[in-house]
Order: C-alpha cells, then sequence, then structure tokens
C-alpha cells in the first residue's frame, strides 16, 4: 500500500489548521447568532481534518527513522518518543508549514476602516468560497488516493466541503447582490484575494511526488473546473472577476507573510508554554 | 398552555450565551487539538441553547404588548417591527442582562502571572464544572415544566450537559491528581469560584413567578444534590472544598462585574456596528 508523502500530508493539515483557527476567531463576534454558529462548526470540520491529516504524517513520521530524525528538533517531540498531532500543530516553526499563504491572512478587508480593521465578513466569505472551491474538486479525486487512509479522509472532508461551499456561496450571492456598501465589500475582498489562489496551481516536490506513487493529485489539473465555479458563483453575486496576475505567494514553501508569526503565537502559545503539562 | 417568565426565559438564556462566548474564546487557543475541539463543541451546545431560548422568549415579547413595550428601546427591535433572538442578544445593555455572574468571568486564574492573564485551563475547567453541575439538574427538573417548550429544550440540553460534567469532571481529577502546579492552580480555581455559586440559590422574581405557575423550579431545593455532585469530585480529585462565605453577586439582578462590558463589547460590536446590515 502506497503512503503519501510527509510533506503532502502536511500540507493538507496545514491548510486545514490555519483556516480552521482563522475562522475560530469569528467565534462570539459574528454578525447574527446563527452565522456565528455556522462559522464556528466549519472551523470545527476544519480542525478535525487536520487532526486527522497530522496522525496519519506522525505515525508515517514514527515509523521512519530519516523522518523522525527530520522531526527530531521538535520540543513536543522528546515528550511521547515521537511526534504527535500536537507536536506537528504547536511545536513547528513559521518556515515549517506548508499551508498556502491565502489561509494564514487575517480577516481584515481591503475596505475596512480602522473600526473594522480586525474582521471584514466579506474577506471571509470569498476566502471560503475561493478554498471551499478548491477542496471540494481536490478532495473529491483524493477519494480515490492509492493511499487508503487520506481517501478515508478525502471522502469524510467531502461532504463537509461541499457544504461549507453551498454556504459560502450562498452569502457571495447575498453579499455581492445586496447593498452597495456589502457589494462593495465583496468586490474589493474578490480583488483582494484573489492573486492569492494562483499559488494552487504551482504544484511543489511533494505533490509532484503524491502523483507519481498515486497518492495526489496535480492541483493544476483541477484549474479549469475550479475556474467554472468561481466564474458562476461571481456572476450570480453580479460581481466582476479580476484577471489573474501579481504576485504568486510561496506558502506552500515555508515562505509565508508577516501575518504568519501573529496567528502561530496566538494558537502555539499556551502548548509551548508548558511542553510537558498533565493536560 | 403555561409560558415560562420571559425574564426566566432570559435569564437561562444569558446563562448559556456567557459561558459559550466565554468558553469559545479558547478556540485556537486550548492547550492539545483534542481538547481545543471539545471546549469549542461545547461553546456550540450552549450557543445553540441560548438561540432557542432566545427564540421562545421573543415569540412571548412580541406576542404581548406590554413585553413588546418593555424592549421597544433596543435598536435591533426596529428592523423587523419586533424582537429576535439576534435583539435580545446583540442589542441589550449589560444591566439588562440576566446571568449569574460566574459566567461572565475571564478564564484568568487567581495565580496567573502575567503571561497567563488572559487564560488558565484551571479556571475554566472548574467553572465549568460548577455550573454543569448546576444545569444536570436544572435541566433534569426543566424537563417537566407546564411550559412544553422550555421542557423541550431541556430534554435536548440536558443530553448535552450530562456529557459537559463527566468531561469536566475528569479534567477537574486529572487537574487535582496530577503535578504540584496543576493541583495548585486547581485548588485556586476552586477557592476563588465557589463563592460565585452562592448566587445559584439566592432567587429572584422570575424564578417565582416560575415556580408559581409551574414552568420553573426552586434552584434552592437542588442545593443539596449539587453539594453532592461537587463534594463528591472535589474528593476525588484530592483538593479541598472551601467553606461558603463571601460576597454574594447579583448578575441575575442585573449587576454585574467589571468584566461584562467587555465581553459584550466584544460580542456586540459587528452587530451594533451595522444594525441593519443584509448580513
Amino acid at each position: 500500500m502506497s503512503a503519501a508523502p510527509v510533506d503532502h500530508l502536511l500540507h493538507l493539515a496545514d491548510n486545514a489548521l490555519l483556516l480552521g483557527q482563522r475562522n475560530a476567531e469569528w467565534a462570539g463576534h459574528g454578525p447574527i447568532l446563527e452565522e456565528d454558529l455556522a462559522l464556528a462548526n466549519h472551523a470545527l470540520d476544519h480542525l478535525g481534518q487536520a487532526r486527522l491529516l497530522y496522525q496519519h504524517a506522525a505515525a508515517q513520521i514514527n515509523a521512519d527513522p530519516q523522518q523522525a530524525q527530520r522531526f527530531a528538533h521538535l520540543q513536543g517531540a522528546r515528550v511521547d518518543g515521537g511526534v504527535s498531532e500536537d507536536t506537528l500543530a504547536y511545536f513547528r516553526g513559521a518556515h515549517e508549514f506548508r499551508n498556502f499563504t491565502l489561509l494564514e491572512l487575517p480577516h481584515h478587508g481591503p475596505l475596512a476602516g480602522p473600526a473594522r480593521q480586525d474582521r471584514d465578513f466579506a474577506t471571509t466569505t470569498v476566502r471560503n468560497f475561493l478554498y471551499a472551491a478548491l477542496m471540494a474538486l481536490w478532495w473529491e479525486r483524493l477519494q480515490h488516493s492509492a493511499d487508503a487512509q487520506l481517501a478515508g479522509i478525502a471522502a469524510k472532508s467531502l461532504k463537509e466541503v461541499r457544504y461549507h461551499l453551498r454556504h459560502a456561496g450562498d452569502w457571495l450571492v447575498r453579499l455581492g447582490d445586496g447593498t452597495d456598501d456589502s457589494r462593495a465589500r465583496a468586490q474589493a475582498a474578490l480583488n483582494h484575494l484573489l492573486p492569492y489562489t494562483q499559488e494552487f496551481w504551482i504544484g511543489d516536490a511533494a505533490e509532484a511526488a503524491a502523483v507519481a506513487n498515486g497518492t495526489g493529485v496535480a492541483l493544476a489539473a483541477l484549474k479549469p473546473a475550479w475556474d467554472a465555479l468561481v466564474d458562476e458563483a461571481v456572476a450570480e453575486a453580479t460581481l466582476k472577476r479580476p484577471a489573474d496576475g501579481g504576485y504568486v505567494t510561496q506558502g506552500r514553501h515555508g515562505v509565508h507573510s508577516e501575518h504568519m508569526g501573529f496567528v502561530l503565537a496566538e494558537m502555539q502559545g499556551l502548548a509551548r508554554e508548558h511542553p510537558a503539562a498533565v493536560w
């Protein structure tokens, strides 16, 4: 049985963890109670996906002396004689995270005045839509991965992400086809975030290795279907899709934005302060 | 069919909302991924309970001109010709909230140094345990409320709170019977929080009215059973229960701690900034 490359699993896990962490920041701050609960539920789905992927990655790391050596510097790795989901989430440094840059960005909207600086609901909605559109296609293919455990995670995650996609798409239409203000915010968020999606298609060594052993998918092949999903939703929301272009971020290669350190500090702080606690 | 007094429903709803809000603050900051998810799930249970209770209260307010008049000053009440769950959650002022003071407190531990000032896991655990012990008894009785809708909410909530009680109780034992540090933190949290529970037993006019029309429970009658639950867990955790005493807080009468304004600002900020938004 083939296993997906560790770095490919970490890429998938880090994507889910970072977006889950970001969406969890909305907990208790949503515009209406119903949406507060919905965003929190989606965050839990992503954190649950991340756990399964980290557990799968950790088992492979611990079974392979070369991989184990690579992660032996992590603080948590000493506690229980190997890495765990928690070691991988809480004790890697920013440059060791392989998530798309898109997913680590704060909820700042490009139009946000000082009072809205910390959270812009249109930015959250557009990001969730762009990512869910990718994952709906990606998880669908990964159900047929030669890595049976990854295929199982994909089947479970696909159900979740299809719901996320519908939910974010409905909101995108509601905002784009809403008031002048909500429409301006949605368009600005789309213009701001779309360039970050270019990173989806650039590939990396882990993806190539996953394709080679039948456990992964060449993401570039999904772009036409993704474009169709995005174009359809953007049209229904009466928004305009900006042309592709601009700087191509490199989060999946470990090169992150200035926001990454802050979100990791928030997320990792307690675990790092008490690395051997009895929790 | 009897209906529970509006203020009694708001008391139950506000308790659930405030604790849900506080526990949601842990999202993305837990010590381990598993517990992060558990606390977030419990927060969602509480927010879900709050929604059902606010919806029930709002329907009664809107059906009764005298009650409707009482809440007509709320900003959200103008938007759709009546109050809603969101109006009640987002547009009441601090003095209109009827939750127990215990549930609005931050997660500061009494022993916390500056670095841990914002969240102490022992404080969170002890609070969740003390409240879950009350609600396991309270919801059980409310299943037989003469208010059929409240009885239904109680039956659903009882299942959730029994799990919360077991979860928090397990952690209490793990912390109390753990390291010297975790034991000291658990004992300090217990000493800090137990005086706040005196407010459970003092009653108010809404409780008396609910008892009178068969929709509510006299909480003081639950104290012996609550004491037994607490004593058993404290003994198993090898902690010492401090004697009752100290100031009796009055959150249920609308007299809140200095923390209430901050937690409401966090929770209500976005909704208040855009009271007529198309969300």
